[in-house]
């Protein structure tokens, strides 16, 4: 994987780092990069040998957004929008934000993801965050969803996201004043699993990414990573009964006889299922229910 | 705007000070209050000139619920329902909490509300402050979803508001238990954003205010407040994605191209949207998606 | 009601004891036990002078999950479920995750439940706890969603609760890791409610009853909480409208004007309406919105 806008380098564990690489512009967000983004996620989805990805930023920022400066690299729309495309009209559907296509990427993963961010985070540097699994903020890093500030408005589902991280009331917080928070300030209200010294960061990122995958079935992180996800929205429990009896039933003839007889014989597992080709059978883990296209 | 039971006052930043004023009463709620307070809601929400609504009481009560002493004043039920009117029957949609109108119309204001709790808010004292944005104790004022003492059941949608505020496990104790939480509990539960000492009660809350209408576009902060809370039941993140990305091509074409400029000539925004006027197009901001009646 | 696997006391005031008594397993779950706990929860959610149920486990552990060793108990497969359906196939709907169906008897039970959680509580004895109202740990308890590391999937719903109880960053941490959580860790992370010293457990239990049942009216407080959980994954406040309106015209005719009278003349309330009979009209509380079966 050869990316002109990310770096990409994973250990002997399958724990993966994602470096956003336009240092010189604090990695601010083009069209190129959501491209490479979505490529990138398809790939490292799709290859067994990865098991967790850690997304951080080169040099001293995360992502400073959009590139506002950029014109010559995203066109006439800053934000890379269709402006003869009429909201009202039949083409509707054809406008997507650039942020969207990638968090609901994300939202759909097979793998942990982590983001490590070393540095300011604004705009979609803050909204791509949401649906990893975890934040981790160097002392040093910032978030801000500044959109109020600039004219726009909050994007990349981030409306769907930041109040289930965060609650109500400090989302509505965040997103009305625009404000920059501080590390410990997002760490409070719940958004950074934790704060730790900035020469720390990716240590502390990698031990985490290696709880989630060390001992753990590799089918199982991508199934619950999967309900937690697509139930965060759901109307009622037996939604998630229908999937999880469903899923159950699947992996306790697989992976789960081995943890059984692990569990009996007081040895350690091992897993033989791959999410590349034995997610349980009887649902569409590449939808969410009620099978609503994304 | 002149009424009976409250008091309005706007400085010259748009913020507002709307005060329950029948204080002899803790300002306890009435038929009359509930019209008085829609007719409020529906003339601020369409005046461009008010940025900000901070809601607060009369004397040493917020509002001490329904007035159950007041029959002369509600009618036959105090809690001014039509008692005729068959829940099993055809007119049942007839049947409106009067709490709930309110609860609702607020839900989808187009400016940030704030409660500053001066006293004590039981009942619809309580309700009615969670479809606002923020709250904020006085430290002598308790809040109370007293319903589970006095027979009755909670009302003003606040089932559906509450846990979201503070949690599954706070909601289901509060309005069970029907208890009186002080403001340090409320705080710690997540239902008070901020409790500060009594006499600095209204400067912190039109502190908070000034953060989300100051060097913010209005419209921005109308667009991203109406998203939060109808993607706060949203099944799942495309439907965040279908709002944003059309609400973010509208915006990007107005306030989006002074903000961008702004950013570039290192200069402060001039926004000019309304939210009268200039609400994105292709969404609806008076009905929730998926376009169901309130 | 006898029972193999369970025992259950209750006092004077309805506050009952309900214990999985099958210590020298440290009460694993088996297929017994759930047919059991079905039958339990049918019977106590019929009998108005039950008010409150607390769950523990008899001996040190609370519940040690499925009884992995247990295959005379389970038959061919440990979890109980039917190898011989195919998820893709019409029977489909016949593969029901036994978790699943105590969970979601809990979720529309018209009393409180508490878990007092004496010793470990993994598998479905972590995930059984969620859809109770509150939980009570022993300071040598411990919780643990352990399903990655023994090859299945997070159950009983819990992908649907957890979130909603600790939120996504917590939720995806515990079910991804699959580790064992200490009790300090759940009361952190907003699992337990409190913590207590281990001999003080079930008198905390008791006390928190206690304060659910003592001048509360029975059927306000099954309203309440089955409107809060109800409302957990409903889209639009308006589904809470509709139901509150008609309950609370129905409880205002009811145990409502008791309240009132109570209120006014300064005495302590009787309230005389029962769950087993005197629910709201209008709302079928056996069914969620929107009368989706489970």
């Amino acid at each position: 994987m050869e990316y002109e806008t990310l770096l990409w380098e994973v250990d002997e564990d399958g724990i993966g780092v994602l470096t956003l690489n336009r240092p010189d512009r604090l990695n601010a967000f083009t069209v190129k990069m959501t491209e490479e983004l979505l490529e990138f996620l398809e790939t490292a989805d799709a290859d067994d040998s990865v098991r967790a990805i850690i997304v951080t930023g080169a040099g001293r920022g995360f992502c400073a957004g959009m590139d506002l400066e950029g014109d010559e690299v995203q066109g006439d729309n800053v934000f890379g929008l269709p402006e003869d495309v009429d909201p009202y009209g039949p083409d509707a559907e054809k406008i997507r934000d650039l942020g969207g296509t990638v968090t609901l990427r994300l939202y759909r993963m097979k793998k942990p993801v982590i983001a490590a961010m070393n540095g300011v985070g604004v705009g979609i540097g803050a909204t791509m965050t949401l649906p990893m699994d975890a934040r981790i903020m160097s002392d040093k890093a910032k978030v801000g969803f500044v959109f109020s500030k600039i004219g726009i408005c909050m994007e990349a589902c981030s409306s769907w996201f930041l109040p289930r991280l965060i609650g109500m009331q400090n989302a509505l917080d965040w997103t009305m004043s625009g404000e920059i928070q501080s590390a410990e300030a997002a760490k409070s209200a719940g958004f950074a699993a934790e704060v730790v010294p900035h020469e720390e960061l990716l240590d502390a990122a990698k031990a985490r990414a290696r709880r989630y995958v060390k001992g753990t079935a590799a089918v199982s992180v991508a199934v619950n990573r999967n309900l937690i996800w697509r139930m965060a929205g759901a109307r009622h429990p037996i939604e998630a009964h229908r999937a999880d009896s469903r899923a159950m039933l699947d992996l306790s003839m697989g992976d789960g006889k081995e943890g059984v007889a692990s569990f009996r014989e007081k040895r350690a597992p091992e897993f033989a299922a791959k999410p590349s080709s034995d997610m349980p059978r009887g649902l569409d883990w590449d939808l969410a229910p009620p099978f609503m296209e994304d």
